[in-house]
């Protein structure tokens, strides 16, 4: 079904397709302004789960900017299992970002929740994640690989290795090479932590495909204190970067605190990863 | 965390919730034309895949509508895997679906892909899908709270009871109460079916919810001759009705061929479950 | 992969296997002293999950054998996940259930931890069961392989059909023909129930196999007030029987009190399905 | 439900629990001959699958000797899925363990599979591995708690945290404080891999419990070539040591041959690694 040969991962299943390294064997390496994505460097992406103010981004961005983050991550439109769960700032958050930005020099990733906000996105963001829920969302991905913008793809929470590569054909096919794929965990019957990081994904893909691969350690774990270990393993399996959430105040955060890490463990984190 | 109180499912997880028989009690009966869904009869929508051709789906339809269907269902746009599959016929389907319904007087069922289409979608389609990829598509579903149409709203493959339900209510709190839930199997590692059909999931539901809850036993098992089976435990349990895929040559199907039953097939099991 | 062929299950995988119809067409009928298992009527097996004095499983067993069971359960030996808990009477509760069988006639069913009891279950047991934490423990298999003993073999909490039929293999290319299988529910990611019974698997194994299959919905599910439906579609399917957890008092039980039915809810699931 | 307090995961599900941390702060070293694990530096365990002839054996202990290894791993008795493959050298597999340990002096690693070769296991085996389809026989785990040789326990295909650690507590219980966590990957939907590795656990059982935690990367992927990342990520995650499949023949191999790796691939490994 699988096999390597000549260090490439050969299958019939990616016969043809322009994810695979069958196709093309060089690493796809993506500029964003003057940082790149899959050019042999670790990169961070750093940031709180939502943006819930100027003065929290922009003070986030600050901290994991002077601590070698790389990017800045912030959820705008958040895509919430309830609908009376706090659903973000929206535009108002994308312009949140575009400042901090401007500011710090961190290029902005964050999830496009909806198409209708696609002008959006091209005016204040540099890389529109589509999100875990959204991997089989075929009509956004469709309308991504019309434009010219680098795509953070989340891998789906029971998506195979083929159906999240799949997934990433429709952005290619349609014309947008820029494809980034991320390992965010899968569900499957854990007890203690929210989901099961498949760690193994990560030199597989490398192997089957030249797009950069990351991993999202907060997601994979939703516990602060296994980010730096799942970090670690990231690179040590060869992932392009992770990203992972940061909040200046964990215990207040509107979602997700208790997988955000505080300043001190990111910047302790940072120097074993740096 | 969830208790039998007064033949209710009690939980904090449901408090508030407009989805929850703690908030509504009697069963919430779907009207769609002349038919019903949620009244206590067993509702059988039937049909094929994909719409393929004029002829087919028409060919089809008669036949479901001679033996005992209330429902015709048939893929316009279809949500592949892959983007080099056949994506459906589209527009065109749609009309071909509506021409079917009248000429059958099968309301149609029909999975909807993107926002774009919904006009012609309100005007084509008696009871618009949302399939099992999109169940988290959350924009989708606020769309979907703002219309005045039935929706078939399918369990995502690895979605929680919880998450499914919170799904619905993303439609019902929009203003929407015309929804009905579908169970169609969920992804474990099962060898030789293709999902695991999750049948305690509909007893449990209707404890829970006052909306109706069908099974979808076709996408479940992905075995055609396990779909009579699986009919006949949906409707022991208390199922509202099914969904099911029929074909005139499976064989020659340009998707799911091979678990679509034959006419034979389907008459033979209508007979035994009505 | 696997086909229908003269209404026989066909695979590479059970080619040659003595648990396959492939190679033994009719169904197995199991003889347990007047009673059988397998012969197309629907067996009811019931009782407690453990045997904790002798007038409380007389007295059930009493209420069982007066509302349509066949066969009493319970267990003497309780594999529990915890050194702590209630390990159960042991050779005293085997002599128990042995007792209450010789006053309402009901054959014994309970499940063997550990081969140096064998002696005592020969003398006190009728079927032997093998409890889904040692489906593939292989010296207690080939040691029931060697008796003349019906074993009733519980599916491992995520054994594909494949590995829990090639366990039933190790009983009977032991010799021993008697084997029972039985699906307990399968884990997966499921929120409100214990585990997930994986019903399709019910019609799968009797196209595949000429052993009895009967549903254990008590585990499956463990919560009381599913276990009337899930019998129901166990029926529906063509299982050839449950073994039901009934307690006289589940409030005080001192184990899966919350699974256990009492006598009415008993009585009345009786009524329907029989 | 689980909190990290003074750097150690408290949970009630630990309270009293001898291998909590919460018990017993500092780590558990166990003492092998002249060797440990558990001491803060990175064990290496290395061998075949099954022993398949005294040179087999030999051959292979002396290459991971002289590579780095410290431990001898083979299988004796193999607990095969079905009953007609090979089953193992049995006790002439044990004897040849033992002269290969003489030759080379690397303890040597093999599983239980029946209680009734424990003699053969005191004298020539000098850790007891127990398997995943046995994590669950209590009955072995008890007999296991009253020797006094160390116990390498493997996580079970589908067990929880806490059922893991259960079980390593009927050992512990028991009287024997020698026990050795194996992490080797859980069974999900993936599509390309033998099963999970679950990476996260490592960390997370190191906070837990002061008990050594190593990882099989050979079974959790089921892929020779993402054996060698796999083994770094557990490295990085501060694992304390491995159990790896090496063989001289991996294509002439009687099992696992797809998983297992050359001589060549676990010495560039091994220079990684240490």
């Amino acid at each position: 079904m699988i096999e390597l040969i000549n260090g490439i991962a050969v299958s019939k299943d990616f016969d043809g397709k322009l994810f695979g390294r069958m196709n093309k064997k060089e690493d796809t390496v993506i500029q964003i302004g003057d940082k790149k994505i899959g050019d042999g460097e670790f990169a961070v992406i750093a940031g709180p789960c939502s943006v819930e103010s100027k003065e929290q981004i922009l003070d986030i961005a600050k901290f994991v900017a002077d601590n070698g983050a790389e990017f800045l991550r912030g959820g705008a439109f958040k895509p919430r299992t309830s609908p009376y769960s706090f659903q973000g700032l929206e535009v108002e958050g994308l312009k949140y970002l575009h400042e901090s930005k401007q500011k710090t020099g961190l290029p902005v990733v964050t999830e496009l929740t909806s198409l209708k906000y696609i002008d959006e996105y091209m005016k204040y963001v540099d890389v529109i994640q589509v999100g875990a829920r959204n991997m089989q969302n075929y009509d956004m991905l469709k309308e991504l690989g019309k434009i010219d913008k680098p795509i953070l793809l989340k891998r789906g929470i029971a998506a195979t290795i083929n159906e999240f590569l799949m997934s990433a054909e429709y952005i290619l096919s349609g014309g947008n090479e820029k494809v980034i794929l991320c390992e965010r965990g899968i569900r499957t019957f854990s007890d203690y932590t929210r989901n099961t990081l498949d760690i193994g994904a990560i030199p597989l893909l490398k192997k089957i495909t030249h797009l950069p691969v990351i991993v999202d350690p907060s997601h994979a774990s939703g516990l602060w204190w296994l980010i730096e270990p799942l970090s670690l393993a990231a690179k040590a399996v060869g992932a392009d970067g992770i990203i992972v959430e940061v909040h200046n105040q964990p215990e207040n955060a509107l979602s997700d605190g208790g997988q955000s890490i505080k300043f001190d463990v990111f910047k302790e984190m940072m120097n074993k990863l740096l």
